[in-house]
């Protein structure tokens, strides 16, 4: 897309500090990282979201992930990593281009991805499952 | 695997809701979720994290993570959604059988998956690229 920030670093009219590149997926070393090593994999063709990847794309984004953050653990040292998707902008989605981070985990690091926990009252754990199965 | 609780699960021996299952996946909504919907996807395969999953049940799980996303923001209305795998106990896996969350986000939630930024300085950053690669 003309205007997308990704799609300008796909086509090398961004510079980025590119780490695997195939024919459908790039993957480059975040510049303002969560810790060393933090890096962002992507479809090169544009979709706003990740729900929006189709089924053989979203395959090869998995299998680029889990290979990098293999390969991120040998070189870095570290055994630790989260992988975070977020979905829209009201999950913390800045860029519109569906984007992989894999974050690499250090001691003292100070990242925390974490949450308070709710209980379902009553019957509302049964009765969300019965909506979400609705769709399934 | 005998002493994993997801193992468990999986076989029935401690229950579960189940919003989904097929021969190789298993999801289920989380007792104690970040928000309501929350729920656990994972290979019943006992794999004890995200790098050991083979590549063909890595795109089952990826491609049945997109199906119940879509399902939740369906059944539930939330438009955005984080998918986080932890690897590793020092990244907060708690149960050592390779799984991933789907959080759906509503307005309000107070969820915070966020981290401070870092820089590289010098040359760290085209050192680090240079680490990764070598074992790419």
């Amino acid at each position: 897309m003309a205007d997308c920030i990704f799609c300008k670093i796909v086509k090398g009219e961004i510079p980025s500090t590119r780490i695997y590149e195939d024919q459908f997926i790039l993957a480059f070393l975040d510049i303002m990282p969560a810790s060393k090593g933090h890096c962002l994999i992507m479809p090169k063709n544009h979709y706003e979201t990740f729900t929006e990847i189709p089924e053989n794309e979203l395959c090869d984004l998995i299998a680029v992930t889990q290979k990098i953050s293999k390969a991120m653990s040998s070189a870095l040292g570290n055994k630790g990593y989260n992988i975070l998707i977020n979905n829209d902008k009201t999950a913390g989605q800045l860029i519109p281009h569906a984007h992989m981070h894999i974050i690499p985990r250090f001691k003292g690091d100070r990242i925390r991805l974490s949450w308070s926990h709710r209980r379902y009252r009553g019957k509302e754990l049964e009765d969300t499952k019965e909506k979400i199965v609705k769709f399934l």
